[in-house]
């Protein structure tokens, strides 16, 4: 475990789960945690249903030090994440007043916040909300849980506010370095730099590049001399086995 | 539910999880279950950490009726996913005699077949091979669980090798109708075709293409005819309010 801060991704929304759309969310938020000092755990992702999302929630809050969810938080009948959260939370929801007067504001008019938008001001029991500078609309964080938009421009606004905010711990630095050699053949050089170095964490992925098989391996820990120590270690090794090193 | 056949699909690997790899694996998944009738109910995407990938399998082998593993099968330290299965199902693990011969037979040279590589045949007792197309070191299936490569062009070949072998319901189908209005407009008559066709399922995703906010709609279900008459009492609501339709 490289940082005892942990977090969990939930992505709520059948949308991924049909392949209709390819999720980006999880891949921004988990670059950003990287850079605040907090390990991404476990991501997962549930349908609109709120025996799912409900059990989801509670067993990453109770788990992870943090926990993002995105999508559901729209004005239609199949945005129920906020619903969901109250329910895992076991406390009330209705119109949170401050919420509902940044609707207000942003429709310009009373009469154009219809029942529909206002749905989006509905904001459980205690919890406090978060900014959406892009469109108005608040997520909300309650407990360990921070409730953020599915739309991605929206989601990464929200969760760039919000970072600030969390505790984390030191940045978690990354070095990659590549070989145009099968993975395989590296495998007991690294395994050896792997078992040297526990505090790090040392992974190795293949890919076919330029007619070319090739392994890309990244050291990651938050000690930028203990990356570097491996990173010779690995070398030094490579170079006896006359391994061709790859632009990364 | 649209199809009582259900699936999870399972990501091993810290690379999704720390934002180097944007994971694709799922959406190809995802996309065929659709075709096949299968609808895919969850999807996970866990640490190389024995705990969490053991307690994660057996959650979903239990809750749905097929689980699809992708990563962590390879020759390095990192592959734990083959040792995770086979303590997962309780199981002993070793080399398959099969598996060996056809990693024998692909680098040709029986002292190419280095330790690194035999890792590769250790499979867990009862699991049969999945075909390799593309690398030839196998996948193999236990119980109601796959466990695929990561790699996408190789998981892609033995995916779509296992595919016409499952069992799956009438193929889901799915029409898209897009407005140029915003989502919250549209959310009361969406609620009310969403009421009066129970067994479909519909979806609103909102966005903003050519400067227009706009919403797409998704009709999803296993009868053409109930998505179309869905579609056609939409159509009319969205009409009559004068509703601007988009291409998609």
């Amino acid at each position: 475990m490289i940082s005892p801060i942990s977090a969990a991704v939930l992505v709520i929304g059948n949308e991924i789960l049909t392949g209709r759309t390819q999720d980006v969310n999880l891949n921004y938020i988990a670059k950003k945690l990287m850079g605040a000092g907090i390990h991404l755990a476990e991501a997962r992702i549930v349908r609109d249903i709120e025996a799912d999302v409900v059990a989801a929630v509670n067993e990453c809050r109770a788990r992870y030090s943090y926990v993002f969810t995105t999508g559901g938080i729209g004005p239609t009948h199949d945005d129920i994440t906020a619903d969901c959260i109250a329910k895992a939370f076991g406390v009330s929801i209705g119109i949170h007043e401050t919420a509902r007067q940044i609707l207000e504001k942003h429709y310009g008019d009373p009469a154009m916040l219809t029942e529909a938008r206002l749905r989006m001001a509905r904001i459980p029991a205690t919890a406090t909300l978060i900014d959406n500078p892009v469109s108005a609309a608040p997520g909300f964080r309650i407990g360990n849980v921070f409730v953020l938009a599915g739309v991605p421009s929206i989601m990464q606004a929200m969760f760039d506010g919000v970072l600030p905010n969390l505790q984390g711990g030191p940045p978690i630095l990354s070095k990659t370095i590549g070989c145009y050699v099968p993975e395989s053949l590296i495998a007991d050089d690294l395994r050896k730099t792997a078992e040297n170095f526990p505090d790090l964490d040392i992974g190795s992925y293949p890919y076919f590049r330029n007619g070319k098989h090739g392994t890309s391996l990244v050291f990651r820990g938050t000690k930028a001399d203990e990356i570097d120590q491996a990173l010779a270690a690995f070398s030094v090794a490579a170079v006896q086995r006359g391994f061709e090193f790859a632009e990364e």
